[in-house]
């Protein structure tokens, strides 16, 4: 991974709209804000959120609430379970609601419909991924690679994976991984955005190196899906993963996702079959048939409020393109870097997080002397981010609801909050 | 497994109040119903729970909606996820959800706390439980027992943890479990309640017979929890399973539970080790270490929104003893029984759960011609039970919500139902 460099914004690619000069500035930044917010075009979709004063800039680890999710949620409770009841698994249609909701995230990933279903952790469904991956993988493959950067349950998990299956896991950096795939490569399980970072990897470059290898490809999409372009069908990714509780709002802990190419379907063979991936589950027969297509990657019985709640918030998607999201994205963490880069006292706050755009995810990572208690002075002066150790501050920036005075507020914060610590 | 035998009450080991005699009696039947409706100390639990004129007899599928839930719900969506957000993981114990409600679930599987944890699906915990009690066995054992008449699901993971650990599975009737355990037995995954049947097996027995033979018994308890008593702890139980959303009412999909025993988790080697079971999950280390106790049985981020539903939908239980619920449902499935040999025309079906109540659960299963026909004639009539192929009507008894003249209501539709089919 690169190592954190000072801020400078002469240095940083910064399109020349958002680069402003260092300096004071308060009131022109102010004005710019303005004006940003005025121009933005995804700004009304901020009113399908609950939201308040906060400045909220942890959608990256817990999207905010959209409006529609309570009202859905007392229908699905009262109406659902409390009248239906058992009929609601057919009437309301329960049983296939992993499958359907799938296909609502396949859009925002670049999936056609019928290859995304919903259910289980990101853990676990690494597991079915990883398993099936290898056991997809060329004969004689001994090898899984993993990102040394990863969130570390994907690490914890491969290596469950590779020790149940006779394998053996070499973490190597994300961006020597092209490189280092090689003959004994089963697969390799890569972060498409770093969640430490914020550094968004080449997911078309890297998984045609490991085709190239002749190993597979097994993407995170947890910390990029929502936030910005993913394309697995036209890239040729093999599995993915994510996480749906961050950038697509779907409630605290909401189920993940599971991406199998088409094509590999029906090869794929999970460690984890249980009876709702079953071709006939209700003939509750002894032998084990999967399903074909996506519903093969399901396991038991789903968690129905939490995964009704998410097909609810996905409502906020409507009519909104991942490309607009992408250049809002861009251009909040420009301009927040802008802010940082304006206001801080010089020499305060580093940062983590590329600045070239090829390379940045959704989010800025600053690190400083203190961070964790920055980030708690900050969480008590109403800018909520989140501190990972030793010294990262992370400010994710979800383009639905964060406004440009957002990130002028949280940086003008951060700045008073680094005079008074510095 | 037992056959299915015509039912006879005078040969049925019921009490001497409930041998009713068999003819049409449906005066002194709605007579005997309200005398044992006025008796019962439970009666008031039904207020409980959203109950309409429908008569449920679905809840060992699906249990009904707790009066709680909706108002907790909204709470946590509205304040907990919509205004704290990221905070509420810490704040409103969201973090702490699995052990604290593990810890709810306890007492009604007769564990002490610190034993259960609540999260993913009841196949996801089969896995846990049976690779880790691979693990646990003494060397060399390569065979992984199962119930025969198991639901299919624990059939389909025990395959995959016995591929996965180089084991064989071999199925036998649970009866004859205790029986064929010996030498080359790692662990042996027996259901307390069989699911199709409603066949009550011996869990003291069959666990004392499973270590003497020197293996581990792991139990899943789907079928039983909540309906009667468990002695997890007193049985000497290695691990167990169980879901939350047919006798605990937790709401459809509702997350399942794993024990595992005090002494035995030092040892217990998950093959799903995701973050949320390490013992430093925010250090985010590259390396795993485990937690101690039940949290080790966790995986990834557990979906909070049906987590804290099932919270509190466990309110019912306050005050409720597990004896008093075992007498009411005894009552209630030989009431029932009385009530079908009483009106059912002769012949017209078979009794498929065992009529002695030291190998009864708390539903009856019935076998009869058009049995598929049938359940959708009662469902349209009112009285909701289930089908299972290729001829089995189950009646599911819930002894907090079910009336003795629930019983007779359903028994008459379905004596009027089996009239017009015969």
């Amino acid at each position: 991974m690169s190592e954190p460099s000072t801020y400078d914004p002469r240095t940083t690619g910064l399109g020349p709209d958002n680069a402003l000069a260092p300096g004071p500035g308060g009131t022109a930044l102010a004005a710019r804000a303005a004006e940003l917010d005025r121009a933005d075009p995804l700004a009304a979709v901020r009113d399908r959120f609950t939201m308040d004063d906060t400045v909220y800039l942890d959608g990256n680890s817990l999207g905010a609430l959209p409006t529609g999710v309570l009202p859905r949620l007392s229908e699905v409770v009262t109406r659902e379970w409390g009248e239906l009841r058992i009929r609601s698994w057919e009437e309301s249609g329960w049983w296939t609601a992993p499958e359907r909701i799938g296909d609502r995230i396949a859009p925002l990933i670049g999936a056609a419909p019928g290859q995304v279903v919903v259910g289980d952790s990101t853990s676990v469904n690494v597991f079915k991924a990883l398993v099936a991956a290898v056991r997809m993988a060329p004969h004689g493959r001994d090898e899984i690679l993993v990102d040394a950067a990863t969130f570390p349950t994907d690490g914890y998990i491969a290596q469950s994976a590779a020790r149940l299956t006779g394998r053996t896991v070499r973490a190597v950096a994300a961006a020597e991984i092209a490189a280092e795939a090689g003959a004994r490569t089963a697969v390799a399980l890569v972060n498409h955005v770093d969640y430490r970072t914020g550094r968004l990897h080449d997911l078309r470059g890297v998984t045609a190196a490991l085709h190239r290898a002749g190993a597979l490809a097994v993407w995170d999409l947890c910390h990029s899906a929502g936030a910005l372009p993913v394309s697995l069908d036209a890239d040729e990714v093999d599995l993915a993963v994510g996480c749906t509780y961050k950038y697509l709002n779907g409630g605290p802990g909401a189920p993940a996702y599971l991406y199998v190419r088409r094509e590999l379907q029906p090869g794929f063979d999970s460690p984890l079959p249980g009876w709702n991936s079953h071709a006939d589950p209700f003939g509750m027969a002894p032998g084990y048939e999967p399903a074909d297509g996506a519903a093969r990657g399901r396991i038991g019985t789903p968690e129905i409020l939490s995964l009704l709640a998410l097909d609810a918030a996905l409502d906020v998607w409507d009519g909104v393109a991942v490309s607009e999201v992408r250049v809002k994205s861009l251009g909040l963490t420009d301009f927040f870097l802008d802010c940082v880069a304006a206001l801080a006292p010089a020499g305060s706050v580093e940062v983590v997080t590329p600045v070239a755009h090829a390379a940045r995810g959704s989010q800025v990572s600053l690190s400083c002397a203190g961070a964790a208690e920055v980030m708690r002075e900050l969480t008590a002066r109403g800018v909520v981010g989140d501190f990972r150790r030793p010294d990262v501050l992370r400010f994710g920036f979800t383009p639905l609801y964060t406004r440009y005075a957002d990130a002028l507020r949280a940086a003008t914060v951060l700045a008073a909050v680094l005079e008074g610590t510095a």
